[in-house]
C-alpha cells in the first residue's frame, strides 16, 4: 500500500459519543437553564458544576461571560440576533454532549420556539430543561446587574420580561423556584434528577 | 452602553481550567491541522484521536462533518464566509481547552491571517499548528470527494489550490508529509511532541 493510498478511503472517526461517555464514567447531556435575567441561572449552573466536579463528573459551564464575548460577540439583542445566538449556543452544547461532557448552559433563552430547536438537535433524554422560576419583582428588586433600572428608564431596549416577553417552559424537566428554596435544594433536585435518571452514578 | 456590552459583567465559575485539566489528567489545547482538501487532515486528527482515547485522554475532533452541518451552516465558500468559519471555530476550540479537552480542528483554514486570530485566542503553548503538508498534484490525484474535478470544470468557485491561494504556515508546530511518510509515522510525531512537551504523560 503506498503512501498516496493511505488517505483515500473517507474517514470516519472511530471514536464517538458512546466512547468518550464511557472514558468519562458518565451520560452526557444539555443541563439547559432558562429564565428571567437575575433569577440565578448563571449561580446556580456554577453551583450545580461544582457539586457535579466533586464527584468526578466532566462538565462545562455556557454562559454570557465565555459565548457573548467570543463566539456571539457580533449578535446584539434583537429577536433575529437573540434567535441566531440561541442557535449558536445550542450546536456548540451539541458539539460538547457529542465529546461526553454535561454542559450547562445559563441563558434568559425567552422564546419556547428557540429552546424546542435545542431540544430536537440532541437525541432524547439529552436535553434537560431547567427553569429558573422567580417572579420578575423579585428579579428586579435584586437587579444584580443593574440592567432593570436601565431597561425602565428605556436605556435598554427589548429587555425580557419589561418590553420583550419571556414565554415560560411548558413542560421542563425541572423546575426550581430561586425566591423559595435555598440554593443547595436547588443544586439538589439537580443531581437528584441526574441519579434518579442514570445519567451519573450516586455514591 | 450598548446591546452588546450590557451582559458581560463578569461572574467567575468557581471551577476553571486547571481543576479541569485536574481532573482529566493532562494539559488541553488545540491540534489545528491545516493543509490542502485530500491532504489527510482529517483521517490523521482521527487517527490520533484514537491513540489519544487509548492513552485515556480526553478529546475532541472538530471537522466538517459536525462544524458545517450545524454551527457553521449558514456560512458559505466566500473570503468574508471562510474567515467567519474559521472564527467561530476558533472560538469553539477555545472553549473546549477551557473545558480541558486536547480538540483536534481539521479545515483547511488556507489563510494565514485566520489560522494566527485562533493563535491569539488561546494562551502561549495552546495552540499547536500542525501543517499537513501534500503537494497539490497529489491531492488532485486523490481528489477524494471529486472536489478538484469540479472546481477545475468551473462547477466550485473559490477552490483552495484552484482559485484560491492557500498560504503555508510559515513557523507551524509540526510538519508531517502525507504523501512521504506512512500514516502511523505521522502520528508518532504528534503524539511524541505531545508527550515530549507535557501536555500528556508517557506511558
Amino acid at each position: 500500500m503506498s503512501g498516496k493510498e493511505r488517505f483515500i478511503i473517507p474517514h470516519r472517526g472511530t471514536i464517538n459519543k458512546e466512547d468518550r461517555q464511557r472514558l468519562k464514567g458518565h451520560r452526557s447531556a444539555i443541563l439547559w437553564f432558562t429564565g428571567l435575567s437575575g433569577s440565578g441561572k448563571s449561580t446556580l449552573a456554577h453551583a450545580v458544576e461544582e457539586r457535579l466536579f466533586e464527584r468526578g463528573i466532566h462538565t462545562y459551564v455556557l454562559d454570557g461571560d465565555n459565548i457573548r464575548t467570543g463566539l456571539n460577540k457580533d449578535l446584539g439583542f434583537s429577536k433575529e440576533d437573540r434567535e441566531e445566538n440561541i442557535r449558536r449556543i445550542g450546536e456548540v452544547a451539541k458539539l460538547f454532549v457529542d465529546a461526553g461532557i454535561i454542559v450547562l448552559s445559563a441563558f434568559i433563552s425567552p422564546y419556547r420556539k428557540d429552546r424546542e430547536f435545542v431540544r430536537n438537535l440532541v437525541e432524547d433524554g439529552e436535553f434537560i430543561e431547567i427553569y429558573v422560576k422567580c417572579p420578575l419583582e423579585v428579579c428586579e428588586a435584586r437587579d444584580v446587574k443593574g440592567l432593570y433600572k436601565k431597561a425602565r428608564e428605556g436605556l435598554i431596549k427589548n429587555f425580557t420580561g419589561i418590553d420583550d416577553p419571556y414565554e415560560e417552559p411548558l413542560n421542563p424537566e425541572i423546575i426550581v423556584e430561586t425566591d423559595k428554596e435555598p440554593l443547595e435544594e436547588s443544586v439538589g433536585k439537580i443531581i437528584n434528577y441526574l441519579v434518579d435518571r442514570g445519567y451519573i452514578n450516586s455514591f
